[in-house]
């Protein structure tokens, strides 16, 4: 088959590889109809996940058609429809049945970072009971492809943890598709602010037309004292950091109300000052999350309502064999405008 | 009347001051019968505290009875035996109506802060309604002074925040008197362990007869490695960070449990690392908390119930004459092993 190889830092190819086989009985094999690519498949090749080793068929998000299903397989059959969760979960483990399935003693994000992925023609999926979901009848497939991780992420990580209410206020510090994600599902609680700020004019306008309430161009305007301006003085009930560096989440420290949360989404390299000094007596939370995607059949029943439409976060599409053009555009995204882009495998 | 007055960093003095008067028509005049002294007041006496200016009479814990009530106040009325709430509230602004009268509008923490306090024979307390509690009966009036602040902070600030659980398992940072009514109170929630951290061999030795589960003298144990062992290498699902110091907060970060949470008590002067690094993915809390005294009517009912016996946080007993000689022996605690001092007012 054809398939995406990471083979060690800013060195990647698709290649020719034997298809996986089932090698547990709660495997199974996927024929992947369509995947995408994630903020985290560029860290990779950045060599910064040390997890993910040469050799590694990336990708954790897809959707596609069980081809295999293994002995002890009892929710799905060959020929089933369905949603790869990027979290592989047992469903049995302590943490799993806690519902923090992130932290499953045998799966977690491991598609794509220390088990083969989906960035391929087949991939093996472990725990497939618990780890698979059925695409609804009536659902385009293309959206369903954003379920896999950047929504479940941005409404967990973001909007959950963040604990967005109806008339709160919120500020959403990276315009990137994961803080978009969080912006799309921040609406299902009807805040009464959502202040999107990033320094990228396009993604801003981008923003604004998936209901941001205001932007803040950090090049031009600075934020703290923009953020206190559209909140009465107060600062937000909720700030979501959704690019990882410590800048932008110092300035979520900056801006939140006594009383607030701080839901970090970004995935960070390096620590940040946290301002206990200034914090400490201001009854604030902070969160960290790797998505559970405990919420994707919620997830699932807003798209199939007609709550989210998944696909205004899809700008450009390529088949497989066209699979570095793709990562080109994904990885450019100043220039390409790139927000997510769907690869189409068969 | 006497009282014990602030008059700039290191300096303060017993003095004769004329007696409060009623200002609002929500205040109360309390006769104060027993008051006690805090580690902030210690960090007003170093030139901490800005908001505390030189000619402030200090104190914000007591236990006193009612001489004047103002024509508003409809709760008490002269001769009412009333325990003094750090925190005064009007129970009327936004942050009141929230259950977050730390941050009350017109109160907060504003005795022995921004408006004189109860180290004196009497004391104005501002909506009184709302920051007075009637002692009930069959109750020790001493016992009563650790409700007034230190109870609550390490209650809610540390245990509630922290959300503490049957079977979880606790590390308290700091074993000082805030630890140990965090200690105290945590067990109301039956958690599997309680370790506590110290480098001060009497306070852990106290600790254990508290009721905590291990102690860990950082002077002799790596904590790191031995909170892994005690907790089969998952950390702690709470740890509670009692002291103030970056040192100790970024050793609640190296324990804490995936899925855990931090529970910040500690008053800082200045910032910590948050590591990130390793924490973004770790589905960790971070909170922070000025008390808002919440819980001060259900803390009053365990006490009555004798299920908490704040009592044993009390070493030592001065009167107010001797006040400086309990400012003396609270802030020598090393050598002095006190814990709270309780000053006899009348």
């Amino acid at each position: 088959m054809k398939a995406l190889v990471y083979h060690g830092p800013w060195n990647k190819s698709l290649d020719e590889r034997p298809a996986p086989k089932l090698v547990d009985a709660g495997d199974a094999i996927v024929r992947v109809t369509r995947t995408t690519i994630c903020g985290t498949d560029l860290h990779i090749l950045k060599g910064d996940v040390p997890s993910c080793e040469p050799g590694r068929v990336l990708g954790h998000e897809g959707v596609g058609v069980v081809e295999q299903a293994g002995a002890a397989v009892a929710a799905f059959k060959p020929g089933d429809h369905v949603l790869i969760s990027c979290i592989s979960s047992c469903g049995k483990c302590e943490a799993c049945r806690r519902g923090m399935y992130s932290h499953c003693a045998t799966g977690g994000w491991i598609l794509g970072n220390r088990i083969d992925g989906t960035q391929a023609e087949y991939v093996r999926i472990p725990h497939a009971d618990t780890s698979l979901y059925r695409v609804p009848a009536g659902v385009e497939e293309e959206a369903l492809v954003m379920l896999s991780d950047i929504l479940p992420t941005g409404f967990e990580c973001g909007v959950l943890n963040g604990r967005v209410q109806p008339g709160s206020t919120v500020a959403i510090v990276g315009a990137g598709p994961i803080g978009l994600a969080a912006l799309l599902t921040a609406q299902f609680y009807s805040p009464a602010q959502i202040i999107m700020i990033d320094r990228d004019e396009h993604r801003l306008e981008v923003a604004r037309s998936f209901g941001a309430s205001a932007c803040i161009d950090i090049a031009r305007t600075e934020p703290v004292a923009e953020v206190l301006r559209l909140t009465d003085g107060a600062g937000v009930d909720c700030a979501m950091e959704a690019v990882g560096v410590p800048l932008t989440f110092e300035l979520c420290e900056s801006i939140i109300a006594a009383g607030g949360t701080i839901a970090n989404i970004g995935v960070h390299g390096v620590k940040a000052d946290l301002h206990l000094e200034t914090l400490w007596d201001r009854n604030i939370t902070i969160t960290t999350r790797l998505v559970d995607t405990v919420s994707t059949p919620m997830l699932l029943k807003t798209v199939r309502a007609g709550r989210l439409d998944p696909k205004r976060l899809i700008t450009h599409r390529f088949t497989l064999d066209h699979v570095l053009d793709a990562y080109e555009t994904f990885g450019n995204a100043a220039d390409s405008h790139a927000l997510k882009v769907v690869i189409e495998v068969a």
